[in-house]
């Protein structure tokens, strides 16, 4: 066979993809994932929005579809999802993407060039890493406290690199939980004016707030056209519809658009219409009414039972929202001890050096996701996990 | 701003995604475009399908999905659409993508680095050439005659270039409508073999068959494991729905699968499972009953056309089956008459150059869609485009 490229180097594959397998197949209660709750689904909104589309614009939806995307859902997006965050979009500067996780790869497309240079937080999601390696990135983390990225470091890091681009989620981090505060979020839309640096702003998770106020995105500060914002519609309807957005400034997002071209073309237009009509009809806030209470449930059920069965070596993230808890225990590998929670504990997560472009030293690192678990199992696998911990450490 | 990544350079976008937003407006008899007869979609199939899909296995729809593909759409194209083709398909070994498109990106990604060599038949598809210089390959360009392209010069060119992969659409080729021979086949499978060399066999048209006998594809001819088969919906379902799939090794499907994890995860389930049913259903062979002669008509009516009303100096392709048909006109430029054929005559053809990497000498060519265009309007159409032709060979 002829020699792959040179950016499969090294390239094997997400690790919570493959983890996502092998839990299809046990008895297993499962942190591992980032999967929305199935019960979250609005199936049967989605089935009669799918069958009266199909009623009256088959022809339309059937048919091949500008790379720009299906014109209804931008119009939607910028009314329904953008303008109540402060956000005052020009529709023809919003983009559909097949998953956001397809507006970064557009961003990496257009923007980097191997070697480049790209700061990301430490930890971060795991999906855009692997987006980035296979970009050729050269990846600088940036270190967070509780309140999110310390933007104080993050400019010296900005001075010392020269960032083509940061990578940033601002809400309910995945994989840490930590929301990013109002001021850092200023200074960040500053930084990237003031250093010629893209931010690509990743906040999928904003409208899953469970208590605590909702803060404005990055890119309403942005005054130079510096940060593109990236939505998804994976946690608030459904993941397997594929469709997220990109919105900027009208030259990045034609830049865009001409990448998706020899990418795929256009978005599908059924799923983009999906998503536009649940919009158009009002039933995002009726959806948020509907699994937020759920899964601030879960979260608090998981925070309560990791204060009581966790060792006290560990620490943990107390997130406002989002779908994840991130922990830390010293001492332990949580690499290592995967096998023995799927395989004695039937239970899993997802060890944090996954997250990490760097890994060195994050070995006690783990992230819980609360959505993908049914309530009444979520006390029993935080004991299992705390058993399992509690066990490791007492055998150093 | 920062620079943009140099694989950017002189990437202008799609003239065909560009003709298409033209054409939306006005009352012009267009021959562009490569779309379906909207007439040809399956709606209430679809409709039905999508509806019975929603009541069943909603849930299972709207959450992720594996990057791998949905399960019952690889065993659906392994049965229905390879098997009556010759190809045994293990069904691990078939990747749903999102348009075939991405099939050709994802091989670039795996393969391709920057001055890599890649051959392309001359013209082809203009989309993959936007893929192919996206990715950096260097293009080199095979001669065609009437049976598609010439195996003799295709070696010569292997032996001076050592390219890695060849790009071929060997059935009713986009654009030229032509269909390569059985003997040509297999030696393209040959010389895969003997020259450490990547077959990207794209076939999304190889079921629109109006006369003359099926032929099997070049991967039915493949010992080594070097030929990709891309195949697509877009043509006999629906390209709205961007569902096509790739066929190759468990190592390259492997790979592929890789990339598209960080490309857009998965292909959306619902799109899939469309496509899946259609073809558990029995639906394809009934479609293709119906659509063949519907477009079979249309395309005699445009060749009878061509002759009745072209001028001497214009030669062109006699398709069996597709939706282009291809023609020169020696002594014109139709890059340069396309704004007079839209604003004077009301019709509209894609000027051949683009469908080259190197469109030098290439002023004369042009490609006519007869699949998108109403029958009644096709003589009409062709006749003002031949009277557009003769008055510029007058002017001269």
């Amino acid at each position: 066979m002829p020699a792959y490229a040179h950016r499969m180097d090294g390239i094997t594959g997400s690790a919570i993809r493959e983890l996502f397998k092998l839990l299809a197949k046990g008895d297993i209660i499962s942190f591992g994932g980032g999967n929305p709750s199935a019960s979250s689904f609005p199936v049967e909104d989605v089935r009669r929005i799918t069958d009266d589309l199909l009623a009256t614009k088959a022809e339309q939806l059937l048919q091949y579809g500008a790379t720009e995307g299906y014109a209804p859902l931008r119009a939607a997006i910028s009314e329904h999802m953008l303008k109540p965050k402060g956000v005052v979009a020009d529709e023809s500067c919003i983009l559909p993407t097949t998953g956001s996780i397809q507006g970064m790869d557009l961003i990496c497309r257009i923007f980097i060039d191997r070697g480049d240079r790209v700061l990301v937080e430490a930890p971060t999601f795991l999906g855009v890493l692997q987006t980035l390696n296979i970009a050729g990135a050269e990846l600088v983390s940036v270190p967070s406290d509780d309140e999110g990225v310390v933007t104080d470091e993050l400019e010296e890091l900005i001075k010392k690199h020269r960032p083509k681009l940061f990578y940033c989620i601002p809400t309910f981090q995945n994989p840490s939980g930590k929301t990013l505060g109002l001021e850092r979020r200023k200074a960040i839309a500053r930084l990237a004016t003031k250093y010629d640096m893209i931010v690509a702003e990743d906040d999928p998770y904003c409208d899953l707030r469970y208590r605590g106020e909702a803060l404005p995105p990055i890119k309403s500060f942005d005054e130079s056209g510096h940060v593109i914002l990236l939505n998804s519609f994976s946690k608030i309807i459904s993941p397997g519809i594929r469709v997220g957005s990109a919105y900027s400034t009208p030259e990045i997002i034609r830049k865009m658009t001409i990448a998706k071209q020899g990418v795929d073309t256009h978005t599908p237009n059924l799923t983009q219409a999906i998503a536009a009509e649940f919009l158009n009809r009002g039933l995002l806030p009726v959806q948020l009414k509907r699994i937020c209470p759920e899964y601030g449930a879960r979260l608090d059920a998981m925070l309560n039972a990791m204060d009581a069965y966790f060792p006290e070596e560990c620490s943990f993230t107390r997130p406002e929202g989002g779908l994840f808890v991130w922990g830390e225990c010293k001492g332990l590998d949580m690499l290592k001890l995967v096998s023995r929670a799927t395989e004695e504990k039937k239970i899993a997560y997802i060890p944090g050096v996954h997250f990490y472009s760097h890994p060195e030293g994050r070995e006690g690192t783990f992230r819980l996701n609360f959505s993908g678990t049914a309530f009444e199992n979520i006390d029993t696998g935080i004991r299992k996990m705390g058993e399992l911990m509690k066990e490791a450490l007492a055998e150093k």
